[in-house]
């Protein structure tokens, strides 16, 4: 079977709980810029991946398991994986 | 009107044509884990933000405006607003 080309985007964020000062480093900063009513920012990363692979299916699993070995660290982040194309 | 909560996730990604080093390192990195088949990797950033506002639009017009003057850089970067709470 062919190899198909999916587009995901990968979503790593920090696990309740973690502390974040980047978050609210840009929490104090909006402040600072007036915009009143922010009660929480917290920063994490996103990933646009282009890969092929045989199925969606197989394509979510080869990301999950690049989550686990270098994209997010799973101590403190947590990851979700969308096929977007 | 009292105001209401929202959660919002806005994502801030490179636009197409700004090279990216550190996707392209990521891309080497998964090479060398023998994960096969990856043609592109972009890495952005992703913000959760939770504020209070007086619509679900305010929210968004505030969020857009985070975003012109602090979030994303308009040069390189373009920006996308979600509410999601």
């Amino acid at each position: 079977m062919a190899d198909k080309e999916f587009k995901a985007r990968v979503t790593v964020t920090l696990k309740n709980g973690v502390l974040d000062p980047q978050g609210k480093a840009i929490e104090g900063a909006l402040a600072s810029l007036n915009f009143g009513g922010v009660s929480s920012v917290r920063q994490g990363k996103v990933f646009d991946v282009n890969l092929s692979a045989s199925s969606k299916k197989a394509a979510e699993d080869t990301l999950g398991d690049m989550c686990e070995k270098l994209l997010a660290n799973t101590v403190i982040e947590d990851y979700a994986v969308e096929i977007v194309g």
